[in-house]
């Protein structure tokens, strides 16, 4: 099978195509045929060897995929072969995405949200589960809660204004002035440009602050936050002295690093379904250009998703 | 730490003490003190080499745990140290359950019911998530439904009668007339002496059958239930021609193996925080004694489970 892998750490150019194997599922796993792939910045981390999760190359990158379930092995239950099927498998361990096939456990997939083409499916699982852990699993948000939102334009941050949204929250995101008018159609009751307005001063008594930016974002987010309120951060998770002072505060301190759960990106499908999220691709590029997708990722200048066809 | 590891497929004996390496937790992972890991026929049959699921040894068997939270990677918030988790990490892919220490992904965890001690809880994972995903992901049973369980004295079917009468079903079982008192005390509305009896001319209209025991019961199965009702079975799941003949016969068809998952431990604990549900041991040994698990495991004279402590 056509698939993208690197033979050492490095530079973008260390993706090169390949034929690989077919993958072969394993009992609680079916065969899926990759429509579509998403690159992360995790992504770029792990070519680079900064964060060497899945050991040493050669190996295939790749955990965002959206796809068609090709081979079912016998004992799985949840899907048939042809189901359009999304997920993020076997994250941080390697999963093998940028490929024609992958084998993924059935319980870390999900229908692929019907009203949603595998490009954009694809760009869903790690930004998406990453908002829903925060603010659903971690947050506790649902009606009424008065969440926050940093860096609401951002990867995470816009599929975290709309799930708040859609689960009822009164929502405030920070963001650029470029940036508010996008914000604000994704829904959020306030936007507060963060370069012309100190939002410890224009938001109090908060629930839930999820911080996608970093910096001073989360040190400063405490006293913004209810007694008992929670600072979720998806940038600060070993963050020790953050969370001391968090926790010296009277507020709750959630540190979030994304796991595969089929769950939430059953949650997520149905509010895709229902009109409340959708996520912004900015590029698809064939599988065959991983590296500039990489490029991309890394050039700091993307808004939305770099998504790989294949 | 310590450890039973093996350096070749073989008998019970190549089952040996070791000092390993304590294994290190990734992000999404906690690492647990295991106090307690069950022995289970498929940890057998790998041993043997006749189900080489987590390839070529030196490996580590055991997937069922109970234990304490020793070290949570930062960025998983599910869990503290100090929990008492249990769970079924990484089946069917290599996991090292028969260790003092284990990495396990957040999700594929629970906390431990809390009326069962770590014995009990290691128990329950691999046998009652094939229960769970059996009668509930795959069977919808609830209040009202009739299900049949073939089998209702054994190490899955205990649990079954068990879970489908706690969901409120009328349940009927099939066991041997020595075994009928305790599967009465389990709560089925009907037991089938299978020797004295054909189930065939005993039930009839049935909306599930859980088959647990194979051979002929799967095919005579068809006809008890109702159309549209569902053959569950999780011991013929790769069972083409029994496919092939309960969806001819209008009856849908649903081959189960087992899948880690949060949900369904959840839900297994709450069932036995109520009181509801109960694994059954039988013998419990020190890890050291691994290998003559093994041999009451693979004698086929147990009726509960065999568990490690640790």
């Amino acid at each position: 099978m056509r698939a993208i892998t690197q033979q050492s750490f490095g530079a973008p150019e260390v993706l090169v195509p390949a034929d690989l194997e077919q993958p072969q599922p394993l009992p609680t796993e079916v065969l899926v045929r990759v429509h579509a792939a998403a690159v992360n910045p995790v992504d770029a981390m792990v070519r680079a060897g900064a964060f060497p999760l899945i050991g040493q190359p050669p190996f295939v990158l790749g955990w965002d995929i959206s796809g068609v379930v090709e081979e079912v092995v016998p004992g799985v239950t949840r899907f048939e072969v042809g189901d359009e099927v999304y997920g993020m498998p076997f994250f941080p361990r390697a999963a093998g995405g940028y490929a024609e096939y992958v084998a993924v456990p059935s319980r870390q997939l999900a229908r692929k949200p019907r009203n949603l083409d595998h490009v954009h499916a694809a760009a869903l699982p790690l930004a998406g589960l990453t908002a829903w852990q925060s603010l659903v699993d971690a947050g506790g948000v649902e009606v009424g809660t008065r969440v926050l939102v940093h860096g609401g334009g951002g990867g995470v941050g816009h599929l975290a204004v709309q799930i708040a949204k859609a689960r009822g929250a009164h929502v405030i995101a920070t963001a650029s002035a470029a940036k508010a008018e996008f914000v604000r159609g994704l829904g959020a009751d306030e936007v507060i440009d963060y370069r012309a307005v100190d939002f410890t001063e224009a938001a109090t008594d908060l629930d839930v602050v999820l911080d996608t930016v970093g910096g001073d974002y989360g040190p400063r987010s405490i006293q913004v936050l209810r007694p008992g309120g929670v600072l979720v951060t998806v940038v600060g998770r070993a963050d020790t002295a953050l969370r001391e002072a968090t926790l010296a505060a009277g507020r709750r301190f959630a540190g979030i690093t994304v796991e595969p759960d089929h769950v939430g990106l059953e949650g997520l499908a149905a509010l895709v379904e229902a009109g409340a999220v959708r996520p912004f691709v900015e590029h698809t590029l064939p599988l065959a250009e991983a590296a500039e997708a990489h490029r991309l990722v890394e050039s700091g200048r993307t808004q939305g998703k770099i998504v790989l066809t294949v």
